[in-house]
Order: C-alpha cells, then sequence, then structure tokens
C-alpha cells in the first residue's frame, strides 16, 4: 500500500514532504528567460532531482499552477509525472471537497489520468460525500486521501476550533476522519486515509495524534509559518507517522546565493530541516 | 456592481442559474465525433445562445473540466469567456478554500487571467484567511463571492449541521460570512459576498434567509437532488435575493429526444423550472 510506503519512506529519508509551490520571485537567474511555466517545471525536475533519496515525499500545491492558466496545468501535470517517474511520491495539494457526483469528477481527475497523483488532500466540509467517490481508488492501496482537521492559518480557529458538544470542531473531524479509514490500514498500520493537522497548533497536534495513533499526518506549517522541530515533534510515533511539509524556506534557500548550482543550497535546506526534526524526535 | 447585476437579472430573467456541468452521456449526438473537451465546448455555446435571455446567470463547476485534464480547463476557460462576451454573468464553481498565500493565488487564478469568473465559490472551513485575498478583486464592485453555509448533499449533516453552542455550525458560518460582506453591499441591498444554501435543506434556507436579508444566496439542490419550488420559494426575498442552480435535470432535457435543436429542448426546461419557481413566488 502508498501508505506503507510513506511510512517507509519516513523511517528511512526522514519526514521532510517538500512543498513545490513556485512563485516567481523564488526562479533562479538562470531559467529566467524561459515562459513562467515552463521555468517552473525545470525548477522542479532540478530540484527532484536533487532531492528524491533525502525528502519523504513531495507536495504539489496546486492553486500555484492555476494561477498561471492552462499551461501551468500543464505544467503540474509534467511535475506530478516527473516525480512519480523517479519513483518518488507525490500529494497533490488540491483541498477539494464536494458533493457525491462532483467528487467523483475530482476523483477521476486527480487520482488518475494527466493529474494523477498518490495521495490528494481534501477538505472535509461536506461530510463523507466529499470522500466516497475517492474510496474505489484506495481500495487495492495504490492511493490515499488527507483530509483536512486543523490547519495551520491563523484564521483556522474561526470555524475549526468552534466549541461542539465539548470539544472543538477539528476533534470531530478526526473523529469522522478516523471512522472512514477505519477499513484502510497497511501493514505499516497506518490507514490510508490520514490527516492534515498544522504545526502552528501543537495542542491540536497532541489531541489528535493521542487519541489517533493510526492516522498518518500531514503538518503544514513549518518554516515559513513558524512551526519549528520540537511543535512538529508531537505529530510522530515511533520515529514514523508522519511528514513535515515546508516550501517557501527550503525551495527559495538558493535566494541571495547566485550560481547556476541552486539545487545544492536546496538539498542544503532540506538536510537541515531533517536534522533539526531527528534532533527534536531523539 | 456584480451582485447588482445579479440582482437585476433575477428580477428581469428570472432566478434559474444553469449549471454547466456536462458530463459524456449529455453531449448530442450531432457532437458526439468531436473529441470531448471540443464537443462540451461547442454544447455549452449552443446552450448559452439558446438561453441567455431567459436565466440570470450560469454557473461552471469545474470538477467536470478537471476530470478531461489540461484541455478540459482550456475548454473550462473558453466557457467562461464565451459567457462573459455575450453579456452573462458566470459563476466559477471551484469551491477553493486554503491559508492566504495559497488563497491569493486561487483569488489571482480565477478573478482574473484565463480562468475569470464573476463570482467564484468558496469554502470556509480555514476561516477568513481563504476569502481575504479575494478581496481587493471585490472592491471596485466588478467581482462576488458565493461562501459554503450548508450544502444540498445528504452528508453535509455530518459537519455543518453539528450543535455548536445550541446552533448548527452552519449559522456560526453564515453569521461570518455576513460580517466578511457586511462592508460590501451594492444598491440592491445585497453584498458581494454571498452564501450557498441548499434547496434540500429547508430549515437551513428559511433561518439563513430570516437572519440575514441582505445576503444573497445561491441555491444548489433542484431537480436532480430533489428539491422543488416550494422548497427554493424560502430563499427569496421580494422576489429576487437568490438564484437556484440545476444543471442535468435542464442541461440533460433533450435526452431521448432525437435531432440537432437540442438547444430548443433545454431553453424549454429552463422555462419550465422558472413558471414552477414563479408559481411558487406569487
Amino acid at each position: 500500500m502508498v501508505i506503507d510506503r510513506l511510512a517507509e519512506a519516513v523511517a528511512t529519508r526522514g519526514p521532510v514532504c517538500m512543498g513545490l509551490d513556485p512563485t516567481p520571485d523564488l526562479i533562479p537567474g538562470s531559467l529566467a528567460g524561459l515562459p513562467l511555466p515552463e521555468a517552473v517545471a525545470r525548477f522542479n525536475r532540478k530540484i527532484v532531482d536533487a532531492t528524491l533519496d533525502v525528502v519523504a515525499c513531495y507536495k504539489v500545491q496546486i492553486a500555484h499552477y492555476e494561477a498561471m492558466g492552462v499551461e501551468g496545468l500543464r505544467c503540474y501535470a509534467e511535475t506530478l509525472r516527473y516525480i512519480r517517474g523517479a519513483g518518488g511520491i507525490v500529494i497533490g495539494d488540491v483541498k477539494r471537497g464536494d458533493i457525491g457526483t462532483t467528487s467523483a469528477m475530482y476523483a477521476a481527475a486527480h487520482l488518475s489520468g494527466e493529474f494523477e497523483a498518490d495521495f490528494v488532500t481534501l477538505n472535509p466540509y461536506l461530510g463523507f460525500d466529499a470522500v466516497g467517490p475517492f474510496l474505489p481508488y484506495l481500495k487495492d492501496g495504490a492511493k490515499g486521501l488527507f483530509l483536512l482537521i486543523r490547519t495551520s492559518n491563523p484564521s483556522a480557529q474561526e470555524v475549526q476550533d468552534v466549541g461542539c458538544g465539548g470539544r472543538p470542531l477539528y476533534l470531530h473531524v478526526a473523529d469522522l476522519v478516523h471512522r472512514w479509514g477505519e477499513g484502510l490500514r497497511g501493514r505499516s498500520g497506518f490507514s490510508a486515509i490520514g490527516g492534515v493537522v498544522g504545526g502552528t497548533c501543537p495542542e491540536a497536534l497532541e489531541r489528535v495524534r493521542g487519541a489517533f495513533p493510526s492516522m498518518f499526518l500531514l503538518v503544514p506549517g513549518y518554516g515559513a509559518q513558524g512551526a519549528g522541530g520540537p511543535e512538529v515533534a508531537r505529530a510522530f510515533v515511533g520515529g514514523t507517522g508522519a511528514v513535515v511539509a515546508a516550501s517557501r524556506s527550503i525551495i527559495g534557500a538558493h535566494r541571495g546565493k547566485p550560481g547556476a548550482r541552486f539545487a545544492e543550497h536546496i538539498r542544503k535546506a532540506v538536510l537541515r530541516m531533517r536534522e533539526e526534526i531527528a534532533r527534536c524526535l531523539a
């Protein structure tokens, strides 16, 4: 199962989930003359080549590609294909969520065909209808999902922390996510349906991790958003069970350091992040 | 302001919001030989030509286009451009929702450039961060938003109806949506930030409409999903303030009626729906 591959990747290559969310200011000078989608595709390929052995997986945030229009989505498709072709694991960070018939379209779009990812992120606001149509793709273990539980952004609390029967809404959502994924555990013990819990909310990390040991966690918020090693360490069980996402703080590591070797600076930033988390887990 | 144009369109052309969510089985025989994205683009253009004077607006559900890959998204872009070029109003039904920096990318993607719509739908689970970056596009009145409040699908209740401080979560969300849109009212009295409330949940329609008379409502769930005229009538204030979305029950009206004149059957289905709602509003 792909969730077992991910758990194993964390154990052998460390828990860094590299966010490929490039903005024009991150494109190195050596690629600056190209049309933006082409420059981004090449930037991504170079990053993947330089980091495949030191990251658990990649997370590609589709908004950055939608903002470049149709050619941007071609670049999104190419980036996913390149990662998967190189043997990497990729999370399509699409945060979709819709009624059943529409969810079926999203499932086809993002777990098969041109935009095929290994995992996708989904929004739970519509309940199980947003998730059910993805399950046929999960049955043989080939794919997985990450459902938003407690996100890393400042205003997450406006909805996700609202008190519902004596506990925050996000714990109610975590219960649902756990139930949806109950029958889908791999030999690693983790379910193919995981949760997203931000490193910026250590209390949520601790409560979700404590209540649901079989839930694999995708932890955003590291670096640019403010969470550090001690915060994200709470997401792990026995050294695995979580990946920690970072984007700008890594893929922007080459800025201010001119020359063609931008990928080396990015690789070094991954190694630094991996070491900081390892120290906090020890 | 575009919200005033929409309110006026409802008053003059009726409240039908036509969902352009084509699946392969809805494509008429006369277009069957073409590649699917091209067939869908032509199907949509013919439908728009035949209905522009009898619908309030169009709603294009992007999942159906993402499922066709990169060329599907070119078809999505073309459909939006065609509607806006013909003077129609179009809602990009994208239901995006993300952290601030990512929301800014989605705002650029869907309120400008190739995928530019007049309105987009957004998911409120992440709170204001998902909405704020769209506001610069709303300031001059050119654009609007519809935030999910109570959706039309069966499992909506799993999250949206959860009791929070003595009321369902969706009313808490409606409060937030109202607050976010408070300073953005047009001369029609309606805010550029509206809400989505399903016709399949008449209680929610009544409570949201009762509490927030300045909130324009997008009401899905009519037809194939089960809501009828009496249910959706609760969404209106003085004959306007809401649009009622339907897709398959209208754009599939030509099926089983062969011949090249599929658009006439679709137009007739719009007129029937418009009459049923008008009867219930009288």
